[in-house]
């Protein structure tokens, strides 16, 4: 038998390389997507919308490698370094994908000595995260950060990251919203005089993190079931956690005979009211909410903390409003610069990063029940020929025209029919056709074709493309 | 002595937590680097210059993850392939960076049966080569690729990258330049009647893809000493590749007695005429060279093959141009899209990558040189007080900007001196100066300041926003 086997798998063998090529899978890697022409056109708006809001409040921008040194992302994130890609050692450094901005611009500060400077990023981040793609949670997405880095006067620049998020989810109608605040000094004084120990800060605030998504009574049992907090303590958390409102709140919360008598929660309070001040002069309290439930999950936060929500209206009731995610976020980071500078030097920084997948999920599946059809070109004119043997002519032109700094198409086909290069138009929203054919050609005229009215007229060459820019310039 | 050192190196065990974590090496990794502000503004110019020649030309934008399936990039790039960064296996499938936009491109045809497109394409790609920064070789780099794909009549989508080319190296004045062009059936059309076999093909075709950095005598010596050619059929080949022209020579290799006798070189050649009547209808055809010695890398080409190199004036003989590099290049590549089908369906493409790092670098150079001031940020206005406790009053205008669209800065100190307030305007390029001061606010008027004339003028603060526009608006 023991021969008969190694006779079969020796021919197995044989055969094996002539059982042709494995099939072949064709598809993007596991939670990344292609970006087609018509997604492309509704990512283009929502940059164009976040980088002029960004330019507005003079932002210069600045750009980083995808990869990093491993070391330079190593002990940043918590217990989330697990879904950072690494890649492969194939001789030389070892090197990883970015997994935010963030750190990578307190690694730029650091390596280029700058103290002072109020920047933007758009650029993708890479996480290896469980995909939920309908959603907008991706492997592979984009992050738009405006971060402030200096030494400055307490809240000014906090207080312009949230007129900045105020003004980007205005401005791109994406249906109303809050933008809940907290200040991790707040927090932190609150687990102290709840009777937290120490070392349980950082547990129960990612419980308290968890307060957006499960009511109470499940947060106060991981917190005391798993977790090992007291009943008393989680009953006390309890009763801040549910606390939300604006500079009342932070009155009420300042005479509290317990956080009063706490240091960090004073801090903390003190300067909640200040931005609460300036945030008036903005004229934008309206959508703001102190929240003592919002904890956020990353590590190197240390003062304000916020996260933009967009609420969704159920009924009339705008009691009822609930919450559909998280779509930008931020805080103030004033530690993590100094854990790259050699000598430890702190360059405070407070930032924000609009979370534009979700962002783009919403716009793109709005479009796709509105039916509103999008160009995903901006071409003027189709060059176009009535009769056949016009090819040369319709090179001459459109040459002419694209030297002019007209946008302009043809067909690539040495004698089109009249018929197909109108459905062209039709179908991809090119407004103008310049027909050129042997009469216009000797009367030294095109004939522009205005592809909504089907009007015609004859336009002496020299002017036409005076004409087609005219007739297509934006009101 | 033994028991000593067992003593010793336990001692040194112990100390060894102690000894501090090891130096932080604040880099990026090699062959990369960050953009600061500044190198930004250079690179969104070039783009932008770029994206409007693409977008003149009527193309849709495309965008793909940055990693692809490893097996996507398998068997596409030849002996290049060594340069491919893998990811690490984290578990799941096997990922590596892309390594150029083309196959990508092809995938994304494939996989969605387009078999109908004009798209561009600007983002990051990755080779494990060896850097030459200075000379603008990273292993990280953008490439800018715009590509027809579709059955069409020949030489037409060809003759509209060479005008793309010649638009874009035009448009950004880099300097003289120069487009060669051959194409891959001349070439194995030449080989085969020179008497190269079949199966040297490859090797010869890259021995004289070096012939614009080495001399003729030294690539023949490569061909036969390394390459073992025989003698003879180096030296036919060397007559061909050392000829370059125009319309007169494609004509005259349409006589020659060899080269007419081969269908290859003769399609390539009948071709090559078409697109040289094309041209000369574009009037571009003073920049085109038709240089048999154009071999071109990448193993997928099968038509036009194209490079655009810059010339460097050396003095004022014509005859001694230099070539400073390839800034970009292209071609047809009518199997690549049949690799990734199922079916093997073809979908004829043909495509140009424009270099942009060597032409970030010869702009960067040229700005330092010309000590040009370039701005950084677009802020019309800085808005500043002259006494102290105008804080609000700051926030407050600053905010009625803003919310006008106007970009507007302050600086972030309670009561910034009005001199540091005016150095930052000097320092940043910012031409307005909105300053409150308390006459100002009781007579319900700003003071505009332009920093270039120091001149200052009183405005009423209703037509603020609209005087700051009319003083900012481009001409």
């Amino acid at each position: 038998i023991a021969k008969e086997v190694a006779k079969l798998l020796e021919m197995k063998a044989q055969l094996g390389g002539d059982e042709g090529k494995p099939k072949f899978v064709l598809k993007t890697p596991k939670g990344t997507r292609d970006y087609g022409p018509k997604q492309m056109a509704i990512r283009e708006r929502v940059f164009s919308a976040i980088i002029s809001c960004f330019k507005r409040h003079g932002a210069e921008v600045i750009d980083t490698p995808v990869f990093e040194l491993k070391e330079t992302l190593t002990g940043k994130y918590g217990e989330d370094s697990k879904l950072i890609y690494d890649l492969k050692d194939q001789g030389g450094e070892l090197l990883s994908l970015r997994y935010d901005l963030t750190v990578p611009f307190a690694r730029y500060l650091a390596m280029n000595k700058i103290t002072n400077i109020k920047r933007y990023h758009i650029a993708k981040v890479y996480r290896r995260d469980n995909p939920a793609m309908t959603r907008g949670r991706y492997r592979e997405f984009y992050q738009c950060d405006f971060d402030i880095a200096g030494q400055f006067d307490p809240m000014i620049p906090d207080a312009e990251c949230l007129k900045i998020v105020h003004e980007i989810l205005s401005d791109l109608q994406l249906g109303d919203f809050v933008i809940k605040v907290n200040d991790r000094r707040i927090l932190d004084g609150m687990f102290a005089v709840c009777g937290v120990p120490d070392s349980k800060f950082r547990t129960i605030c990612s419980s308290v993190d968890k307060l957006d998504k499960v009511p109470w009574e499940e947060v106060r049992s991981e917190m005391v079931g798993e977790k090992g907090l007291s009943p008393e303590a989680a009953d006390r958390i309890g009763e801040y956690v549910q606390l939300h409102g604006g500079l009342d709140l932070i009155e009420r919360l300042l005479q509290d005979p317990k956080l009063s008598q706490n240091k960090l929660a004073k801090e903390g309070l003190g300067d909640m009211k200040l931005l609460f001040e300036y945030l008036t002069l903005f004229g934008i309290t309206g959508k703001i909410s102190f929240d003592l439930s919002l904890a956020r999950g990353l590590d190197y936060y240390t003062g304000v903390i916020f996260e933009a929500v967009l609420l969704q209206q159920e009924n009339e009731h705008v009691e009822e409003l609930v919450g559909v995610g998280s779509v930008a976020g931020g805080g103030r980071y004033d530690g993590l610069v100094g854990m790259f500078d050699p000598k430890g030097r702190k360059v405070p920084c407070v930032g924000v990063s609009i979370g534009i997948e979700r962002i783009f999920s919403i716009l793109e599946q709005r479009l796709e029940a509105s039916e509103e059809k999008i160009r995903t070109t901006e071409t003027q004119v189709l060059v176009a020929s009535a009769q056949k043997k016009l090819l040369e002519e319709r090179l001459k032109l459109i040459s002419e025209l694209w030297d002019a700094g007209i946008k302009a198409e043809m067909l690539y086909k040495k004698n089109p029919k009249l018929l197909n290069q109108l459905q062209y138009c039709e179908d991809s929203g090119i407004p103008l056709v310049a027909i050129v054919g042997e009469q216009e050609l000797k009367d030294g005229v095109v004939k522009l074709r205005i592809v909504a009215t089907r009007e015609e007229v004859n336009i002496r060459r020299e002017s036409l493309v005076e004409e087609i820019r005219t007739r297509t310039s934006q009101p």
